[in-house]
């Protein structure tokens, strides 16, 4: 990759600009976006070698093309790629789901979405913008990709390898299968932690309520302080397995119910121990890495 | 208060005994376990005065009795207590529910049930044992009492200011009222932590649903890591108000479904913004203090 287009220079895409830059052979990365200040500062600070609005310049004799930005606005931005798009550049995106933006790229791409590669980097935090992003953010972490069988293999082999030069460990793996496994492990906890804080939120004693929360409701409820904007869209995307995760954890509760009905001591206490074991088996091995 | 009893000389137990220390006019503080090494190490730290495993050279002279051992003890340790308790010892606790134990006082203790005064102290660690005292884990931290219409006003004066003297903010409600709030904003969100864990731990696909699990799961599950026995000793004794809790909380994620189906992406927004907003303001106002 020569020259690498990314749209969305926050903490995403301008973390992949800056770990390439460390490498030999380093791509031009071109910034494009909608918020000059952003563009302005990514500039300054090196994240990226150029800056533009004009889309058929950025395009122009690009490799890739990478979709950093928010992903309520994949299908505006392949709109606006689509008439400048030739037939060698591959676009890759950033999305935490996979279904719906293959869904969007094959809408609005046609027959050229077999040069659109799904991804999901396994990494981020809390903050956001170019002045978010870091070096490192991907050492070590998980990046899904999820090619299609319209996917040329040479095409998947360059998406793997940029993120394998941010230092990243990819996998691929199906977007269903993608957007299974994080409605369970990711977008679920979301949504519980959202559902239970708005819950007491709105009852009559919520002030002494808040008053009593301690640590535990602290840690467990600190992903309902995410941006409500983004988790809508990723709620929304993921709607169909969401869905299904939701039922079957409503399924788990009637389960704990009959236990706690039953005076079951011994069920209750073999299910609390295989969740901690599970946790702290967990935590050590990720704490190992 | 000149001698005061505290049964499981532990964190909260050993804190307490700490806290008095500190203070002009300590009571001897009278440490009695099951454990004899954890009660001489409360006794080399000097977190205790004296240590005994005698019941009744314990409670001769006492003016209060702590029980700070696990919950599940609280009935076996009435029943030693009973034959020895004069008319004048106030006994209180440090129990995470409290219709349960009052209930215990009552079956054990019969009349003298009055002397009893349920407590409950908001502080914590992962750490446990006499090892763990420390100071000040009750500086600027809630203790709920729970009298009843039987205790005598200056009984639970005498308690009250045992807690104030730790650094304490106490609190009185009922029993039935702290455990709702309990169930609500502790026992429930520990529920679900567990019910989740175990979901995902038991299902094929496990080792993958782990691997994929980012910071967002570590923060949200941390609670599930908990002990087992104490949760379910926890969980069985609150189950009325946890039932409750579990079923308010299936209907409101009926209602999320519903919002998922219809695709009423402005309804979901608003339901994050304000779990979101709520949930910002409380960690801004506990960070205040």
């Amino acid at each position: 990759v020569k020259k690498l287009v990314i749209f969305g220079v926050g903490l995403i895409g301008g973390s992949v600009a800056l770990a390439l830059k460390q490498k030999a052979n380093a791509p031009v990365c071109v910034g494009v976006g909608r918020n000059q200040a952003n563009l302005d500062q990514a500039l300054s600070l090196s994240i990226i070698d150029q800056a533009t609005t004009d889309i058929a310049s950025a395009l122009s004799g690009a490799d890739m093309v990478l979709l950093a930005a928010p992903v309520a606005q994949t299908s505006a931005i392949l709109e606006k790629i689509k008439p400048h798009l030739n037939s060698k550049t591959i676009i890759t995106d950033a999305g935490s789901t996979k279904s719906d933006v293959l869904a969007t790229a094959k809408t609005v791409l046609g027959a050229q979405a077999k040069q659109f590669i799904g991804g999901h980097p396994i990494a981020g935090s809390e903050k956001t913008g170019a002045n978010a992003a870091i070096t490192d953010l991907y050492q070590g972490k998980h990046v899904v990709l999820t090619p299609t069988a319209e996917n040329s293999v040479e095409d998947i082999e360059k998406v793997r390898h940029l993120w394998v030069a941010c230092g990243a460990n990819v996998i691929e793996m199906s977007a269903a299968n993608h957007d299974s496994i994080f409605a369970s492990v990711s977008h679920l906890p979301h949504l519980l932690a959202f559902a239970l804080v708005d819950d007491l939120a709105s009852r009559d004693n919520a002030a002494e309520l808040f008053q009593f929360a301690a640590s535990g409701f602290r840690d467990f409820t600190r992903i309902a302080g995410s941006s409500p904007e983004m988790w809508r869209d990723i709620t929304m995307a993921n709607k169909y397995f969401l869905i299904k995760e939701i039922n079957n954890f409503q399924n788990k509760l009637n389960v704990i119910k009959e236990i706690l009905t039953n005076n079951s001591n011994h069920d209750l206490e073999a299910l609390f121990k295989r969740a901690s074991n599970a946790r702290n088996d967990w935590a050590n091995s990720k704490a190992k890495k």
